[in-house]
């Protein structure tokens, strides 16, 4: 059974820094091991262990990392050594890596490359990091309509070096180069070899234009189960295709981009590794936090009348603003989350944030009654034991209402104008449902409660 | 190119109800389409577009959804019927979909299917849910190892009509039926026909055991870049593979699970669709920040004094509590991704725990001083401005560092205990960073203001 190897005994290795017995470790391992092994290490520790490599080997262990990681390890490289290692890989994972490297590095890399593989990484580094172009390979099978499948084969034979290791598909093509069909491998195997290739070819193709964002690929390529998708220029004219192993490296990305945006901590994972970098992407996502806490202190301040009269109404300010906000939370999360995966049909906004609103209440009535019955066991005393305990519960109620209406609503308005509606959803959710559901907490009091406003 | 529709026109039509036209746009749409129209739609409406399709039509359709949104489907249907559509689907679809059904409902479609279907699927059901045994598929392309290439050939195009859609490789098995090595179909084309399969096959095996978690298998595919992995039992016998599109299914499935738990909002967002079972999933979780709030509550009612002679002090608790629950939110986000993703070491608790205290440090330091001298501006009034200023600054930082240490290093325990570190960390650490910051910003509260205990 085949294993991603347990870091922990190696990790020790590497830090006692005996290379004879590391070298020897290493041996033991197949180039994805490895890459597993030191994608989550420190950069001096990645780099001593490369460097026990053959060049060869070094090369292949850079294409099977993480590609974000390998363009640290390429940063920190000499460009003679980057262009070496970097030489002997295939275009797209080549161009993978160099998407995620400053312009200023990447063009002595580029100079010292071969001409032809410089050429091709320019075209593809041109395309927008997160478009079919971007991620896609050049290297595809590509045959033209009126050749039959013998001589298909012949050519899959000739040109068996160039291609990459994974094809499964043999793209048509007319004169103009322009896409006509599709024939799987499969297809190709079982068919008799004298039939043109047109007889066998899938004419209803899947394909996407070289500026689709690779969000959208990505979705096609699973909702139609296809391990490859031609990309075509506006004239249908082939560029290249998009390979399932970019596909799954793109689902991984966009999720792990939901996840942290919605937490305020950045956008990529990698980004927080470092102590400056991690600083400079979760700093500016805490301002939304920080801003509503002022809001909440100038609000409450009318109300500080009623919190000396009545001191016990702070006590459960963290319960009303804690349990709002976990609903919020809640409410925002499966929003944001069925919108990435098609589970949520926006044109339905109405009867979706009504229902999370009646979960919000239902929940609130449960939580608030619970609260406030137990209030007075607490040691929560007031001259209005009833009115402090209508208050909480109200309160809750309330903030719960107020949480699931703003989690729900405001993914589905961002999605509506075309925004992400994964930005920050958390820090937004939780500030405003501080502010909202304080507030309406404390007007509840000055109401119920013999206080003065 | 191609698009999944946008659904807005379609549901529009929907309900309005008029078949004609309905169908006439339904003519229009593949299959994959119109799967992605109605994953998102209500049960209602799902089951009036499926009922306008032809029965193959309707199979094909219910293969594309998502299949937890099939399984509901299917769920709703006379057994007769369901067994019906099951019957025009390969194996694996099939299991996928029956898995997330109930039990009871199980036994009278699993009755109506073929017998042949039936045995298989049974076979395919008795693996756990989550387990390459439980999404493998069983029509794998097998070969002895001592037959040629061209004989292989011969054999493909024999079994065509047996095998699925979406075969790449062939796996070779010993006359125990033990895997032994795999050709790629691309290496069985371009190959010499009268060379005998083991010259040609790939020895060095990536497969995994009956039993390895989904999410195990999802990392071996992307990490070694495969489009299917054959799954063996303790024999090594080959029983099936994994094929991408269950392994893109997985990583989207993980995902959504990840970021449901971290939320408390369950675990399947599917499961979040209907009121009751969306109140069930989330409910539960919210008892945490319930009785953290409680806790808050009583600990917090030493200093009601304080809260009577400094009101102040409380208009201060949101911005405290909010601003350290965002940190633990971030700290705890990218621990919980990294470890899913591969990105963090866990060997190296001390170290990261470390940076992330620094880290909650130092943005507390700058947004607690800053808060702290926008106080008396935003009308916080004290007999002792500078001591709340520091008590407000003091509280912010501590609160933050508590945060941070507690967001970091409560995923980083789980996943070393062997518990998914997922598991509704967003409320746990919002609620323990209520209770420890406000009561250390009381604490400094009492030490720094002439304020009684």
């Amino acid at each position: 059974m085949s294993v991603i190897p347990n870091s922990a005994d190696y990790v020790r290795l590497i830090r006692s820094g005996d290379t004879r017995l590391m070298t020897r470790a290493l041996a033991r391992l197949d180039d994805v091991q490895i890459a597993a092994l030191i994608d989550p290490l420190e950069a001096r520790e990645q780099d001593s262990i490369l460097h026990l490599l053959a060049i060869e080997r070094r090369s292949e262990v850079l294409a099977s990392m993480r590609y974000e990681v390998a363009a640290q390890v390429i940063g920190r490289l000499a460009p003679e050594e980057a262009a070496r290692l970097l030489g002997n890989l295939e275009s797209d994972d080549v161009a993978d890596i160099l998407g995620q490297i400053d312009k200023e590095q990447l063009r002595p890399i580029l100079a010292r490359l071969d001409d032809a593989d410089a050429k091709e990484l320019e075209e593809l580094l041109a395309y927008p990091e997160d478009s079919a172009g971007g991620i896609m390979s050049l290297d595809v099978a590509r045959i033209h309509e009126d050749v039959t499948i013998a001589e298909a084969t012949r050519m899959l034979q000739q040109e068996s070096e160039k291609l990459p290791g994974s094809v499964f598909y043999i793209y048509v093509v007319d004169e103009q180069e322009r896409l006509v069909g599709v024939v799987s491998l499969r297809k190709l195997v079982i068919s008799k070899p004298d039939q043109p290739i047109h007889a066998i070819m899938e004419t209803e193709l899947v394909y996407v234009s070289v500026e689709t964002h690779q969000e959208k690929v990505a979705e096609l390529a699973s909702r139609y189960d296809l391990v490859a998708i031609p990309v075509v220029d506006d004239q249908r004219r082939l560029l290249g295709a998009v390979t399932i192993d970019d596909i799954v490296d793109v689902l991984r990305e966009e999720a792990t981009e939901d996840i942290l945006k919605m937490a305020g901590a950045g956008g990529e994972l990698v980004g927080t590794r470092g102590f400056r970098a991690s600083f400079r992407a979760r700093m500016p996502w805490l301002l939304t936090s920080a801003c509503g806490g002022l809001v909440v202190a100038v609000s409450l301040k009318g109300f500080e009348e009623s919190l000396s009269v009545v001191p016990a109404l702070a006590l459960f300010m963290p319960v009303v603003a804690g349990m709002g906000g976990n609903v919020g939370t809640q409410s925002s999360t499966i929003m944001v989350r069925g919108l990435a995966v098609g589970f949520v049909e926006t044109s339905r906004f109405g009867s979706l944030v009504l229902r999370e609103v009646g979960l919000g209440a239902t929940m609130g009535v449960i939580y608030g009654a619970g609260i406030a019955l137990l209030a007075p066991l607490v040691g929560a005393t007031s001259r209005d034991p009833l009115g402090l305990g209508l208050v909480i519960m109200f309160g809750m109620i309330g903030s719960m209402m107020i949480a699931a209406t703003v989690g729900a609503a405001v993914p589905l308005l961002l999605h509506r104008l075309s925004i992400d509606p994964a930005v920050a959803t958390g820090p937004f959710v939780t500030t405003s449902v501080d502010i909202l559901g304080l507030l309406f907490y404390f007007w509840l009091a000055t109401m119920l409660l013999q206080v003065p406003l």
